[in-house]
């Protein structure tokens, strides 16, 4: 196997090309919707959740160039998710991958729709697939249960809830793998749909890194300079927002992350043989600085 | 057949007793985000789109009853909608059916999420239905069409787009089109599929009431009064929104309610026997009152 950030490269380009295409043949009216879409879309980022979706599919022997609409989608849910979280009335951040968020660059109203088409389209691509056989509809179900309200959606509403109240570690659990655990569990537990393997494993493996990648966000969040972040460092704890460092203090979320990390390779057990990447991938969450 | 509001009543009750169970098994965590869902989705207003897909599906001699998931699905994309185009970004809307707007009564964060929720619900439900048959997932299909950026939103955008520009019967007829008609002509269409008859004539008639129901909804915001409206009248020519008042003067607009109410009565040509319902019911639009 290639050295892991090839490897990482090689999944990541593949999904680019295939996002490059799309924003390209975009012609979505009127133009500044369009214009928003593409911008948020193209504004760079890890693409951890098509990567992780191509790097499962590989793990279980299946073939990843032909899953176009089901990585685009998970890009599109990411990507409305980050221009609706960073509006006035979420967390009203100015700063995203180091370039101005959607609604300051094209005002709140058409981040706002940007959002909801982006949203919207996410399932207009899934559903495309949803006629190539039952596993690609038992997928996209996956994925719509990670989106909404069951998962990401309603971690954002807990997230709200908490902020400045009294809250521990259940509550900062519920909203984590709800926030960001599920979204990043979705891609795997969609590849072994595909495959036609065990969900569970798989689950169990996204969940856990989804939980080790906000951790390490938290952490990178008080140690992190905005140059490297992209965004404002040291902006959750000054809007006393509930982090894994608010409840476990910096010390214990690096224990935390190490336990984190662990239980995600645990669950490799069950994926096989060629699970190189998708360890490796856990330990450069861990140890990313960025 | 009954008189026709007894029959509006039959096709509108059946969806009540649906969206009211539907809404009392809702358990979504947290509390305020399942309330917020509730909120609106139990704010009243004339179930309008699951009654044109019941109507529809009644016209074309099928059951009704067993269409639980897309009727639900529809109704939740419209609300989600409104929802957010009363958000202070949109059209700032403090009023909705008469009562306080989902972000006056929760918050616009809180209102923003709601929103968000019931768009990932309403394809969570329609994912359901497709694996039914493929008339379901295409009638899934049809739907994420109406709702997206090809759709509603597009519309909503555009609607942004030409507040206090120059636009005249062109750019209108577009926004309408999208942000009104399609989610109207949406239940009629998937009916058509549901009962594999020609979707064509389906979509002309939703598209000639949809543009019926947004002209006759610009007449009453310069004739109506709030009590009656349950929402501030006027305020559509004080924010110099594009409207059919503005494009066509009043008596333009009357004459224009009666042609596109003409065309949508000649589309229903090509359905057969039944539509003494769907008939009786773009007179209806055309004297509305509220």
């Amino acid at each position: 196997m290639k050295d892991f950030s090839a490897q990482y490269r090689l999944y990541s380009d593949a999904f680019e090309r295939m996002l490059g295409e799309f924003c390209a043949n975009m012609r979505f009216r009127p133009a500044v919707l369009a214009d928003g879409m593409r911008y948020s879309l193209l504004a760079g980022g890890k693409r951890i959740r098509p990567v992780l979706f191509f790097a499962t599919l590989d793990a279980f022997g299946m073939p990843y160039e032909t899953e176009r609409g089901l990585a685009l989608a998970l890009e599109c849910i990411h990507t409305y998710s980050l221009i609706h979280d960073d509006l006035p009335e979420m967390d009203n951040d100015d700063l995203r991958r180091g370039k101005p968020s959607n609604h300051k660059k094209f005002g709140t109203g058409n981040a706002l729709l940007a959002g909801d088409a982006l949203l919207s389209l996410a399932f207009d691509l899934a559903l495309a697939e949803c006629g190539r056989d039952e596993a690609h509809l038992q997928a996209a179900r996956a994925l719509s249960f990670a989106a909404g309200a069951e998962g990401m959606v309603s971690g954002q509403s807990a997230d709200l809830f908490y902020e400045g109240k009294e809250a521990g570690e259940e509550e900062l659990a519920f909203v984590v793998e709800r926030k960001t655990a599920r979204l990043i569990a979705a891609p795997v537990e969609m590849a072994a749909l595909l495959a036609g393997r065990d969900r569970t494993c798989a689950r169990t493996y996204g969940n856990a890194l989804g939980a080790l990648f906000q951790i390490t966000d938290d952490l990178l969040d008080v140690k992190g300079d905005e140059g490297r972040l992209g965004k404002t460092p040291g902006k959750d704890s000054a809007e006393q927002k509930l982090t894994y460092i608010k409840v476990y203090g910096r010390e214990g979320a690096e224990r935390l992350a190490d336990e984190k990390a662990a239980e995600a390779e645990r669950a490799l057990a069950g994926f096989g043989e060629k699970t190189q990447f998708l360890r490796k991938l856990v330990a450069a969450v861990r140890g990313r600085e960025r």
